[in-house]
């Protein structure tokens, strides 16, 4: 049996957030592994209420912990690093990123009580060993300081994972596309043998646009505004940050950042040495003595987010500044899908107030962080690999990526989450499909997404609650009626009565005919309660309730 | 005192949907009133879980029932007559529709038990006469056949209510926008005292497009596919299922309807004379028997509404259908803010099957039915109102609507859900606050928003319930230890230990520390078990939870 090189997307295949790539490389069952980020992607009302994160189940990697022989975090964004500090315990691995990304790496890891210190490491020409691979990170240009694509020198050939990416020459923070360089690496050990490649803007038919073309409409777009001007977008777009900041200070400005994940990347990009002339910020406590036609707030929750500061600000005071009839609020982002009616909330609550609300005005105030199709088709020209992976992406995304491949020439697969793929000949070969799905975080426990809790709570959400309880005496009889308390209910249905009492009812009654045997067997009397709650609730109010029963028999003494 | 011209929007003024809106004329509280439009909108999980339909709180309308002279439906979209069932019992005046509506209408009327019928009415000149109101139903284009603006004739001066409303010199199915008679009704009766006019496209600056301009893309790409093509979009939206259908016919394919509410919506165009020239459909169930490539299915679920058509056949067969690779499925259709993810959902289920998904593609195979920015400015220009009042809208579009009218010299004023304009001056006035909100059906009860019900079931989603039952015998002391329940929470915390017992742990230590005079109150009893609850679960699952406390006492016999 000879080695092999394999790659097992765990997250971010299939879906656009909460990516985990692994790569192997040995014999069947033996190969040593790698990392390819840790991230997570958040929960939603619709399919996981009450969950703050969710991330790739672990499972696998758990029983394969010892094979693992590093971690490697592409870039600092959450659906790229935001798992560290919950699946790290189950892996222990070395872990291995750029100064800016270990930084904010180590406060996960910090505030998750986790004890282990990220290796910080310079981009190539700087290799890592790890087992059969060789890794280098390579600077690419993406919406965050110091992303990096990745290239993994393997006995097989040379793998180049691209993380997330754009092609930029002038993204304002950062190292500029290196085509020189990437050439270079085209070249090298035989050439590209895989390319993992980013595949979220394979449906926009557009070049993409540098950074850099924002910085004229917005510092026009700055002066022009007479009143306070609010900018929200991604903190973690640390060279937005300085171009807002840039535009509010040639306004004549003071500018202010407001929510905490702005002043952490600022903080971080400035110690790590990303970020040199991010110009001088007031702090929010001296901001509200600033006339308002000096100040310039740039603020978290671009995407609606209830608890971040634009929200906040379309509530009302906040940190004792506040908007009015005059002042502008700008959307220097793009809406991600499923967040429409958080940013739409926000954009109404401003419009109330009288303050202006600008958004991107299809591109002019924002450009992505990935590269659409003829950027992807730029690299692959560019890079020649043999075969191609989309990575990062819908099933859709996935597909399409694929089907461009293969117009070209390039061998190519769809692989989603658990889909274990052999890159060691001449073309990506489906060998096993792996047990996977996701994680839940649920207040400080981590539970699996087909436990059955968040169901039981769509259930509830959907249906509503119902109580019942019920005392047996010592000779096998109803203490009283059942009692009913319901949660999540109409508190009257059809006939007009209160619910809890028709249903008491038609419980007691239901216990009146019964038999004595089904009396004595708490399986069939919870079976007898639960259908006659779900009966009398159909016929009073049209719904089946969840229904909760508790049987207490008291015994002889 | 002098009489006044009011209007009162219930619904549809702040939000997209919903519309209810209510004009008056009389002494000041004597007002006769009739009302225009009763739609709803739609639940969603966000906001309001296991709600099916939400429409205006009819409180006002129902105190004032003896006052309301007539209700008139523009047209049938269900956020316009949706409500009619469920609101018109409190309410029990004479209804007024077009044939088309009045034909839909009267399907929703019966379905739900209420006995009256629609009065059949045709367009203007015809005029009903509702008090001092004349009303002319005046054709004008939109997606749903029939659609009407009401020209409402008052002692105070003419109104022109557009309904939703766009204009199409050739909209395929019904009346294209007639200006010379626009013309006409702007210069009879001392001309457009007021304008309440749709506000929904403000913010789309190029001018509206002809549904006609869809019938070549739409050939043309049905006649490129190869195997089977599905297409969906708005059942209501006739003149689509027209252009798709003859498509289809074009392309030598046999036509099948799929969903209910399509084939309602043909029958009803078809019954009323509206839809003349349909071209004849397969059932489902011969369907499956005609070759792939001869075969077109326009299907309900634009919206990836997951009980509609689309979705069925997204999960895998349906009526003996099923897509596979080499079909297509196009959606003729925009994706409302709201119904992104339930579209996606869709979407990469047929990636899966290997089915190519086309969308709009920036409005080649979709155009919207109202009015753009330009083609509102047009109808202002058209009818010279005295006064602009901004219908149908978020705030946002009311607000940029009335600035519109405000830059072009016409008195307007935003008037949200609740707010009753006087417009018997030469000016939109505010004069008084309707305590008003929103009504849920329910299972097949009308609930209020704030009543407590759906707060109730989004924090059983969000935070898990937990259940605590406890007996107290005669002597006023715990028969036992508390009996812990909990739903929608995970089996075990930090500990480790099962989360039930753990509390019932804590619960049981509590009571033994706690005093007679607790043990022996109800509330305070409650109390202790919900802090205890919420305590303990914090420490272990870093949660709170609902909590429900049910103490049974034994009384002395």
């Amino acid at each position: 049996m000879s080695d092999r090189l394999i790659y097992l997307p765990l997250g971010g295949a299939g879906e656009i957030g909460m990516n985990a790539y692994v790569y192997g490389y040995g014999r069947e069952g033996k190969e040593r592994l790698i990392i390819v980020d840790l991230g997570v992607t958040f929960g939603d009302m619709d399919t996981s209420p009450g969950i703050d994160l969710i991330m790739a189940d672990a499972s696998w990697l758990e029983q394969n912990a010892s094979r693992v022989e590093a971690i490697f975090i592409t870039h600092a964004h959450e659906d790229h690093i935001g798992a560290l500090a919950y699946l790290w315990p189950k892996i222990k691995a070395p872990i291995y990123a750029r100064p800016f990304t270990a930084r904010l790496g180590q406060l996960k890891l910090d505030e998750g009580g986790i004890h282990t210190e990220i290796n910080v490491v310079a981009p190539r020409p700087d290799t890592i060993e790890a087992g059969p691979f060789n890794v280098q990170f390579v600077p690419i240009s993406h919406s965050i300081p110091e992303s990096s694509a990745l290239v993994i020198d393997t006995p097989a050939g040379r793998v180049v994972h691209t993380g997330d990416f754009k092609l930029d020459g002038n993204p304002i923070v950062g190292e500029p596309f290196d085509a020189v360089m990437w050439d270079e690496i085209s070249k090298e050990n035989g050439g590209v043998h895989v390319l993992t490649c980013d595949s979220t803007n394979i449906f926009t038919h557009l070049p993409g646009r540098s950074e850099s073309t924002l910085i004229q409409p917005l510092t026009e777009l700055i002066a022009l505004q007479d009143g306070m001007i609010v900018a929200t977008t991604f903190a973690s777009n640390v060279a937005r940050l300085k171009t807002l900041a840039d535009a509010g200070v040639a306004a004549g400005r003071s500018v202010c950042l407001l929510g905490r994940s702005m002043k952490k990347m600022v903080q971080a990009a400035q110690e790590t040495g990303v970020l040199t002339d991010f110009p001088p910020v007031v702090q929010p406590e001296d901001a509200a003595e600033i006339p308002r036609e000096n100040l310039m707030l740039i603020v978290t929750g671009s995407q609606g987010e209830r608890r971040a500061a634009s929200a906040q600000l379309s509530r009302g005071r906040y940190l004792g500044l506040e908007l009015k009839e005059g002042d502008s609020f700008l959307f220097s982002s793009k809406t991600i899908p499923g967040n429409e009616i958080g940013v739409i909330r926000i954009m109404n609550a401003f419009s109330e107030m009288g303050v202006e609300v600008i958004t991107e005005r299809g591109g002019l105030y924002h450009v992505s962080g990935h590269a659409n199709r003829p950027d992807l088709e730029a690299v692959h020209d560019l890079l020649r690999p043999k075969m191609l992976v989309p990575m990062h992406g819908e099933h859709r995304h996935l597909r399409e990526h694929m089907k461009l491949a293969l117009s070209k020439g390039i061998a190519s697969e769809v692989a989603t989450n658990g889909t274990m793929l052999d890159l060691t000949g001449d073309a990506p070969k489906i060998v096993e499909y792996i047990e996977t799905g996701r994680s839940y975080v649920d207040g400080t426990v981590l539970i699996g997404a087909m436990d059955g809790v968040v169901r039981d709570r769509i259930r509830m959400a959907l249906n509503g609650h119902v109580l019942v309880t019920l005392i047996i005496d010592e000779d096998g009889k109803p203490l009283g009626d059942p009692w009913v308390e319901v949660k999540g209910l109409p508190p009257q249905g059809r006939s007009g009565a209160p619910l809890v009492e028709t249903l008491e009812t038609e419980l007691a009654e239901a216990l009146d005919r019964t038999s004595r045997k089904i009396m004595a067997n708490d399986d069939k009397l919870d079976e007898l309660m639960r259908r006659g709650v779900r009966t009398a609730s159909v016929e009073e109010i049209g719904k089946k309730p969840e229904v909760t029963v508790v049987v207490s028999r008291l015994l002889d003494e």
